[in-house]
């Protein structure tokens, strides 16, 4: 054969070899994913040498990794989550124009629907944690405030865990809610500052954080997804100011711009508003949308 | 604060902010392995852009490949071995001098002890497969002969199976044996050709095969570990020429410095020494192994 092209594996060579193999796919976005993924996988390969033990090590750690995932534990998305692969996609999807909410992930505590209620009612059923006023207004990019958005809000308790981690400690649905923003985009309810917590580290994940030296904590928040008719939807945090970890987050989930203090408030008008006693901690989080254009129909 | 290197994560330096996470790791190799794991895994997702949809395909791909491992079925291995990381690792592990025999990869079916066999014994004990003498010499890399060369070989039947994936249809340990080479190094016993086969494809690997119209085959092969006193062991492969598959070996295993034709050979005399009628069908296979070169000590 007179073909320049290299036709058998050679350490030199293999990435191109591998990725010729997948030429015949015939969806062209697998082939870019496929083709893209050896490229990287040969060149990171041939970086670090692994010996052949390093090599099974790796495959007894994904296989590790496969065996402790089922309907309540995602250790594969824990482990996107601490190399920080979860956030570069979020980054990659949720590119924003200035002024416009930073996104953050999704977590994996998103796994039950939260319950419609009433703006100004408690989602702290189970009272554990510091008493706190969570409030902000939802608007469009232009300032316009956004009525009838959907704000849905979930988060762990003063101990640090939620609902669905303590099933026979916790209420069903403790610290969720899904509320309707009023006339002038406004939304509030009460709750209490949620604690910092690690992310479940008993698995191999966790051994991975103990070897390399990295704990395994999230800083204090509150998850939000905000939606609102004619614009792209928002999955993000609202982090609490002071927080443990707010600059080792362990899964690189921290924005400065999601940072906000809890506040004391002495003014007995808006306490009663809220329905609280004054004085009363305040967690305001504003959160501003991004219209959806779209082109008119010819 | 003044510092010129970034602190939170952000797109542009999502690789940088991760990587400095596993700064404190306190062995260096696995600080070496994190930093370039993250290195181009950031670089892969960054060069592909994946929807948060593909993301999440990309877990329960690997969710799948985890959950099929088990004693019998290693997926993570299939997954390596599909995307030439396997044979990568293999290449990086055995450099050889010119004239050494190549190495490739050891494969799955290596999972029982072959049993000690006299020369010129069988290892085809279920008769599946057309009869063959498999012979040849084990020598050190300057030519002398090495007596005493230990040669296990393994190896499917004439129908593709090995007799791990048939317990109920073949003899236990068929087409299994360890042998002592002689006084000239040499080796030869009685078998079946081998027959081209598919790896497992019932699994996701499988599915990623059909996705990009690979097929599943390896071409025949016999499996051979050679070890000798004061040389390097050596695991690889003889490939049957005129197979299917030798150019599209599925696990990239096939050099070509190690396939080997069957030939017919129509000698009474070498018929009566390996104990077979005339003609007689004869694979021949040479195994030149390097020495190990020791220091004296001081």
């Amino acid at each position: 054969m007179t073909t320049t092209r290299p036709t058998g594996f050679s350490e030199d060579y293999s990435a191109e070899v591998v990725a010729e193999s997948f030429a015949d796919t015939p969806d062209p976005r697998l082939k870019e994913l496929m083709t893209s993924l050896v490229e990287h996988l040969h060149a990171f390969v041939k970086d670090i040498e692994p010996t052949e033990e390093e090599w099974q090590h790796a495959i007894d750690f994904l296989t590790d990794v496969g065996h402790l995932c089922d309907d309540t534990r995602q250790e594969f998305v824990l482990l996107s989550d601490v190399l920080g692969v979860s956030m570069l996609v979020d980054a990659i999807n949720h590119r924003k124009p200035a002024g416009a909410t930073d996104s953050t992930v999704l977590g994996p505590f998103h796994m039950v629907e939260s319950p419609q209620r009433e703006l100004g009612s408690t989602i702290s059923l189970d009272h554990n944690g510091e008493p706190c006023v969570f409030a902000g207004q939802v608007r469009s990019s232009d300032g316009t405030p956004l009525p009838g958005a959907r704000v849905d809000v979930w988060q762990a308790n003063g101990a640090g865990y939620y609902d669905v981690q303590q099933p026979d400690v916790q209420p069903e649905r403790n610290l969720r809610g899904l509320f309707d923003t009023d006339a002038h985009g406004r939304f509030w309810l009460r709750t209490v500052v949620p604690r910092y917590y690690p992310i479940p580290d008993d698995g191999p994940v966790g051994r991975l954080l103990t070897a390399t030296k990295r704990h395994p904590n999230r800083p204090a928040h509150i998850h939000v997804i905000a939606e609102a008719e004619s614009h792209a939807p928002l999955t993000t945090h609202v982090f609490v100011e002071g927080s443990p970890y707010l600059d080792s987050d362990t899964v690189f989930g921290v924005k400065q711009s999601l940072v906000r203090p809890v506040t004391v408030v002495d003014d007995p008008l808006r306490a009663e508003r809220y329905t609280v006693s004054n004085p009363f901690r305040l967690l305001e989080f504003d959160i501003v949308l991004n219209p959806i254009i779209r082109r008119s129909q010819p």
